[in-house]
């Protein structure tokens, strides 16, 4: 799931989860590749980006409504990740929820 | 500027930028701090996010406003980096515009 994705026509929207994680695993990247299955196979699901560092994981997905976003948060394995993850595995962590207006993309 | 962003209650603005670099530096950390430096200062600036790994660079900011963002757009000096982007730095790139809808942050 690595690499850009090419989205539909806006509008469309975008959830951006930035984090900071607690040190060790703690069955995290198990459950983060779990995630990002069943996220992809979701009613609605446009693509996905992530990238993290030392500092900071940014993960953005796409969504082609706000009903698909919130069938995704209420999903309940996701339910259960989502408090696995204030138990253990962020320090901390912002979430966004966004309309995408416009977009560009660029190709060498 | 690694982080999360403590941004004001929605509505405001998002600009996702999310990359693939080309190989070797070519001036582009240099760059990218004096950017990062001019964003911060520019009217309307409300934060910054940003995370790179291997796959992917993803650096989203928050403005209050789309006229802030077109400001910033037409920068002079932002411009100058804009081409460099597209002539040398980056394999490809998305850059999306959005309107943060609502928002929660969570903090261990």
């Amino acid at each position: 799931m690595s690499g850009i994705s090419i989205t539909p026509e806006p509008p469309y929207y975008a959830v951006i989860f930035s984090s900071q994680r607690t040190d060790g695993d703690k069955g995290y990247a198990k459950m983060a590749d779990k995630m990002v299955e069943l996220a992809s196979g979701h009613h609605g699901f446009l693509g996905m980006e992530s990238a993290r560092d030392e500092g900071l994981g940014i993960t953005v997905s796409y969504w082609d409504s706000l009903e698909s976003i919130q069938e995704w948060k209420e999903n309940s394995a996701h339910k259960i990740a989502q408090e696995k993850g204030k138990t253990g595995w962020y320090k901390n962590f912002a979430l966004r929820v966004c309309r995408v207006e416009r977009h560009s993309f660029f190709e060498m």
